[in-house]
């Protein structure tokens, strides 16, 4: 799985699509990827903004332009999926995807194609939609406070973490902090625009790809936070997040915590 | 020491200025202040708005226009402040009163009188040119890289620490996370709009107090960082960094390096 902060580079050097095309390649899949817009306002603009992305690194790409639940319970889609290397959702507002994808017949062919092999990837809020629980909205640039982060369900392709997307770039520690303290066991994890993990299950490791950063919260060691008696727009204390920001190239073990150097995690495929 | 993250409230519930005076009050000098507006652009105007903040809360301000180097040696500045009961800084520029007052007259006067019980605020640059090492500017909503932040040396009233305001509102963990990679033994502390730090020497702890949080980073766990290898704009990896969000009412012993919850210090002079 890729899981992109937004705004990825398209056209120059675009790294992090490049790296979806050499997995989804590596896949020995159907070598056909397809774009999930359900995301998107204009999903036809957003299919061609990444099949004329993906058309110079040589992967065709076919629309999923999946719009209700009776369409993304169809058995045709589904079914394509099988014929596929690789799944792009694109950016937009995530609750589309949650709501009109959200348990599914396409959702649960993703799950078992995924097992398969199928690589999947989304950006923005095709990346927020990755964790189980999501974060729809909230305010930048604020300090954390219960109504800072508006969460819900996400699709549960990476159980146990919050992701949040144009992480430094907007300034959305303060919202993914309010997340971390209302339960400090979820991995926080925040990704820089242009910036991806690549997240494997065997190890379960995640390495980050591209121009920016990735940080990460563990508020497994929180000793103290006022987030239950603290009103909705009270300020929240926390004390004793662990956080790590990991450049291009570091990694990060999520099942025992464990940031990982470059040096270290060089026998990650690459 | 009173340490505000710029924004303060000046008519409706001033809080933090209120407490500025009451500090005044009880160091049992001359009911009266100065307001020192040399990193101001427009230091008349800003003079105008604290006299007139302070003037409803019961306390006489005096104009401490310093302009140069010549003026801040002038003996009869530093005169003067031993018939005041607390010295305020207005926000602007911080390079401004490091370069005007840096080593001066005025600024040992200050050291002295703070000794003898002198109160010393200050917001916005009047807050960052606290520490020893001090943020001059740097990039909002930017992932920490070496050159999102420009250092120099501050006026040393408060020495090991690093300050940075405006913290949450204009996204600066960045910037702040680049000078902690720096040197991981310095404190990192972001102040909040309309929040501040109540400083003391004895117990060598500080109190927010105000609207929003204060963000304490401290690195000294810092396992691995690229901060000596990196280039100046490639981003920056920081492994193990302890971070704390104070709300109002919580507290931090900067020597043991220890937060303090609101119960835990109610023995603080508040």
């Amino acid at each position: 799985m890729l899981i992109i902060g937004g705004r990825e580079a398209k056209r120059h050097s675009p790294k992090i699509l490049e790296r979806f095309v050499a997995l989804c390649r590596a896949s020995e899949r159907s070598p056909c990827i397809g774009v999930v817009t359900t995301a998107s306002a204009d999903g036809e603009a957003a299919f061609r903004t990444y099949r004329d992305a993906f058309a110079p690194l040589g992967m065709a790409a076919k629309a999923l332009d999946l719009a209700d639940r009776r369409q993304a319970d169809l058995p045709e889609y589904a079914r394509a999926l099988s014929a596929m290397a690789g799944v792009f959702f694109s950016g937009g507002d995530q609750l589309r995807i949650t709501s009109t994808l959200g348990g599914t017949r396409f959702h649960q062919a993703l799950l078992a194609q995924r097992e398969l092999g199928l690589v999947i990837a989304g950006t923005s809020a095709g990346a927020s939609m990755m964790s189980d629980v999501m974060i729809v909205g909230g305010a930048d640039e604020r300090e954390p406070a219960r109504n800072t982060v508006h969460l819900a369900a996400g699709m549960g392709f990476w159980p146990g973490s919050v992701i949040d997307q144009h992480f430094s770039q907007r300034g959305r520690i303060g919202r993914l902090l309010a997340a971390l303290a209302q339960n400090p066991e979820i991995l926080a994890i925040g990704i820089d625009e242009d910036t991806a993990i690549e997240l494997q299950a065997r190890p379960p490791t995640f390495t980050v790809i591209g121009t920016n950063t990735v940080t990460v919260l563990d508020g497994r060691a929180i000793t103290a936070t006022n987030a239950s008696e603290s009103s909705p727009d009270q300020p929240l204390a926390l004390v004793g997040v662990q956080l790590h920001v990991l450049a291009p190239g570091w990694g990060y073990d999520y099942q025992r915590r464990l940031p990982l150097s470059p040096a270290v995690e060089s026998w990650l495929p690459f």
